[in-house]
């Protein structure tokens, strides 16, 4: 991740419009600049994180971070309104991934590098909960990131709201769901992947409009979140392949 | 990795009978003890590496190794043999995963803890080359490692001749070959992946029955080791499905 650390390096980052995955700022009184920056960033509606000291001095080590320190974002996100306005200038009806909480930065990186290889239109993650794009994220995609939509929105199930009204199928993984071979995946469709450990969480799993698993014969009945995700993506190109002219 | 450091430790587990994956030898000259201990390495067929003191000293840095490391495996692999002549107790055909040198703890226990879920026979993994089953391995595999056979040969090439005169087809993964879809991976089968970045080596490659790949419709044609491995043997499950009773 890009660090700025420092009360002016973090005024600028923030006045100059790039987009800030998190702002850390050191627990205790805040004064003059400080002060300054956390209500911009309010403003800006970056995600604001009260820190100890510590964490700080450990996250800057050479630089005198002042209390403070944006994390910038390795991409600059989508919002969700373009994404699914934009004409995908592809003969496949819409597919987005949706990530409900997923952590880990090399989960992420993966399933952003086969949701690009695989021919999905963008990839949605929550802004709060889950890794953000990061530089580790982006090298487990393989500069997938790059060539891929992906938006960071507040409210994941409120998008799964919009994507219904928007005529996509919502479909999440979930080892209580159907087989994904037996269900048909060839229209509009948003696949949502939960976290790892913890799956969907209960709003999100309600919203969706059906579930999907992958057929299980071993005795640890439990896959990779980025293979999980990957496995589902693969059907749905299966099922669109066979219905291609 | 389990690590046993010190002439008389390492010359117990040598004598102990336990797997061990590798033994790391200071260079330099070598007498007594040191000399005893290369000798029933030797014997015992353990591979044996010589680094330079200051690697021995990283990997142990709070107890005196005196030259020398033993590197035990988590797990207790398979003779090939005996995994092959085994009745699967599965109404399956044989299904192994052989992989041609993937270097990535994380990668490898991925590849098992899928090939463990989805029904896979056993794993099969070079010596010499690639990542051999450690503590990140075992750990990366949510435990599947410890359910599911795990062969390590000396020669991939060889394995793969032996395996053709068992009734094996094998298949290798390459962006070359034809989509996986239209192939019938139904009958007895060994899937062989390549290394991250490099694919198959030029024997393996040439010794597969056919290669198979993966449609990709994306800017960045390559997908993560462990998920492409995975998006195969979701097909060979997914074949496999269709022609059960």
């Amino acid at each position: 991740m890009v660090d700025v650390a420092g009360r002016q390096p973090v005024l600028e980052a923030l006045r100059s419009g790039q987009e800030i995955n998190k702002l850390l700022v050191a627990k205790g009184p805040r004064q003059g600049a400080l002060q300054q920056i956390v209500s911009l960033a309010k403003q800006r509606g970056v995600v604001i994180q009260e820190v100890d000291r510590s964490v700080l001095d450990r996250l800057s080590p050479s630089i005198n971070h002042q209390g403070v320190i944006a994390q910038l974002a390795e991409v600059r996100y989508w919002e969700l309104a373009d994404l699914v306005a934009r004409p995908s200038g592809d003969p496949w009806p819409p597919f987005l991934v949706l990530l409900d909480g997923v952590q880990d930065p090399h989960n992420l990186g993966a399933i952003i590098r086969s949701a690009e290889a695989l021919g999905a239109h963008g990839v949605v993650i929550p802004k709060r909960r889950g890794a953000l794009v990061t530089e580790a994220v982006m090298k487990a995609s393989a500069g997938a990131a790059n060539h891929l939509p992906i938006c960071r929105v507040t409210n994941l199930a409120a998008t799964i709201d919009t994507l219904k009204q928007e005529g996509y199928w919502v479909f999440g993984a979930d080892a209580a769901g159907e087989p994904c071979f037996e269900q048909d995946l060839t229209g509009p469709i948003a696949l949502v992947v939960g976290s790892e450990g913890f799956g969907l969480s209960r709003l999100v799993r309600e919203k969706c409009d059906f579930l999907s698993s992958i057929p299980m014969r071993g005795q640890v009945n439990s896959l990779n979140a980025s293979v999980a995700a990957s496995l589902l993506m693969l059907e749905v190109v299966r099922q669109r392949s066979l219905r291609q002219p």
